[in-house]
Parts: C-alpha cells; sequence; structure tokens
C-alpha cells in the first residue's frame, strides 16, 4: 500500500442470525489474504471503553434501559471506537472491517425501538462527527433461514437486546433495508441464504470495486 | 401535600470543594423535617444503571474517555436516572434534590471540556427530554476556601475527573456563574464561604419562594 494512503472501512450489518459476525471475520481474512492490512473489529465495543460499555448493555443493571438510555450508550461505545480504533486505523492505511456500525443504532433504537432516525443520527454526530463507512454490506435472509441459525446458537443465551420479540427484529431487517434502499451508494444488500462460502463470495464480489480503486 | 400536586425539583450545582454534596443533604433533611416528601439523589448516578455508567466515567477503561464519548456517558446516565427515578417521583409529588445534574454537563463537558454548550444541550433533549430543574442551586466559593476543603477530603484520592488541572476548575467555576447569570429565573448563586449552618441557612432562604409557592 502505498505511504499516505487512508485505509478502506466496511461495515457487516443485519439482524440477529444473518451469519453477519462470520462473514465480517471471513472479509477481514481475505483481504489480509490480498495483501491488505486490515482490522476486524465489533460494535458496540472494539475498545476497553467500548467493550465496558457492551457489557451494560447486553447485561443492563437494574430493570433494563430505556430506549433514550440505550441509544446514548451505543453512541457513546461508538464514539470511544472511533476516536480510538477505527480513525487512527484508518489514517495509518489499515482498512476496518465492523461488525455492526451506526446503521445497527438506526435500526434498532431508532426504527425498531421507536426514537426516530434523526435522534438517532444526530448523536453520531454528536459522538463520532458522522464517520461513514465507505461501504456497508447489508446481510439478508429469510425467516426460516434466521430462525435456524439462532437455533443452532448455544440454546438459551440471550442478551437483551437479542432476545426482544420477533415483531422487533421484523422492524430491525426492515430497517436495514429501507436504508439501503436509501442509500444505494453506501449500502449493498447480499442475499445470505445458502454455504458461508457461495456468501463470503457474494460479498467478495460487493467488495472488489474498493479494491480496484487502490490499483 | 395535596394529592395530585407535582413534587419540586432542586439541583445543587458547583465545582469540586465547594460543598454542594453536603449542602443538599442538609436541604432534604430540612424539606423532609417540614413534611416534605423528598428524596436525595445524585449525579452521575441515582439508579443502579446510573450508577453503573458513573463506575466507568470515574474510573475509565483503558486510556481515559474522549471528551465526546464522555458527554454521552453522563447524557445516558441522566436519561436512566431521569426515566426511573426523578419523573416519577416528582409526579408523586416527592421533592427531588439532586447534586448535580444537567448544568454540570454543560459546564464540565459542554464550557472546560470545548464541546459547546448546544452539543450538550442536545443531548440532554435526547437523552431526558430537556427537564430542568425548578430552581437550580450554585454554590460559590473562593479559591482559597476549595483548596483548603479539598485538603480535607481523603489524601491522595481523585477520580478521573476531579483530578483534571486548576485551569479546567476554574473553567468550570466561571461556567457555573455565567449559567446563572444567564438564566437568573432558574438559578441562584449562595455564598458557599463560612460554616455550614450559614451556607444551609441561605441556601433555605433561596428554596423558601418554592415552599410558600406550595401553600
Amino acid at each position: 500500500m502505498s505511504a499516505g494512503k487512508r485505509g478502506r472501512f466496511i461495515a457487516c450489518e443485519g439482524g440477529e442470525g444473518t451469519g453477519k459476525s462470520t462473514q465480517a471475520r471471513l472479509l477481514a481474512q481475505k483481504l489480509e489474504a490480498r495483501g491488505i492490512d486490515a482490522v476486524l473489529t465489533r460494535e458496540p465495543g472494539g475498545t476497553p471503553g467500548a467493550e465496558a460499555i457492551r457489557g451494560l448493555l447486553l447485561d443492563p443493571p437494574g430493570e433494563g434501559w430505556p430506549m433514550r438510555a440505550e441509544a446514548l450508550l451505543f453512541a457513546a461505545a461508538r464514539a470511544d471506537h472511533v476516536a480510538r480504533l477505527i480513525r487512527p486505523a484508518l489514517a495509518a492505511g489499515t482498512w476496518v472491517v465492523c461488525d455492526r456500525f451506526i446503521d445497527s443504532s438506526r435500526a434498532y433504537q431508532g426504527i425498531a425501538g421507536g426514537l426516530g432516525d434523526d435522534l438517532v443520527r444526530d448523536l453520531h454526530e454528536a459522538g463520532s462527527e458522522d464517520l461513514a463507512p465507505d461501504l456497508t454490506i447489508v446481510i439478508a435472509a429469510d425467516e426460516a433461514t434466521i430462525a435456524a441459525r439462532l437455533a443452532d446458537r448455544d440454546a438459551g443465551v440471550s442478551d437483551a437486546i437479542g432476545g426482544r420479540d420477533s415483531d422487533y427484529h421484523a422492524r430491525v431487517n426492515a430497517a436495514f433495508l429501507g436504508f439501503a434502499d436509501a442509500e444505494p451508494h453506501r449500502f449493498v444488500v447480499i442475499d445470505g441464504v445458502g454455504e458461508l462460502d457461495a456468501v463470503s463470495d457474494r460479498i467478495w464480489k460487493a467488495v472488489s470495486p474498493l479494491l480496484d480503486d487502490r490499483a
């Protein structure tokens, strides 16, 4: 990589059980195999501070967070993650592959949680000065595929957000598709049904324009 | 108290060592002695969720919070505190005496921290729908008095915010006085120099109009 060239920032988004964490890992591995410095990270989390906030979000003290507090905590975790890890990595020329980013906050707290998109975007501006991924990959799958994948996970393990009802999660999935429709230049929707390798190939094809761009 | 009458909300503000925590406690005791249901609480904190955030703020994991993340964490703690404790108490007719509230965020993160007042106010709107105290008591003291009080505290115990340099704390103290100047109807500045009882008497006098208002 030529000195001084900014890294690219790719976010993997989707609801529970769409396979996005696995696919984010595979994507980071493929980038490294191509000789591209890449860091795999996740939200909420990615730095010591943000991982501590993650603990509070997924296993809340007391009776659970009001939705406004939840949105602020996600924005706080992201502000730390962006300032301490993502911006420095990009500035050093490293690519960043992030398992969830701002569009998860928009889908989970803004749309499904009822706070509205403007509020969540305002918090992102306040916390992270509106940093946007170069490419956001939304992994979509039908309900039967998602249900089968969730059943394969550790039975009975569910956090305060993943454990919300199916109506909530249906709104989350619909929200991601709506975001992609509204901003086609920043998003690509990937069919998440099928073998891991097949899905990973689809993602790699979507990432290719960014690779060519470096040449 | 007549059924259905909303409680009053009083915030005690000031920099480190101005005696505001002690005075908030004395004020709550005096209200109770007058037969007024009153709850004494504090920020950051006051609820299990907000107290957990307090722990992260005063003893940050990693290398310390970027100022934007710090402001978001305070707003998140306040959102929980307002939704779970302050609004329900006020609705039930209980008075709330709070050791620090939104004006501490304005002074510490907005002015002294350099984020600006608008950003901090926007976070308060997003998190707590702009809840404002009926009366905000700013306890002011000269630097020598503050230095003597801080020396009386447990030596060597300092948190991530209290431990900032004296320029920062001078900006905090000036900010509180500026807020009081700008909004004289919501603020009263109390001279915090002198015996505890003398300062407490001054505060009680400032609170009296709220008491008369109930009659």
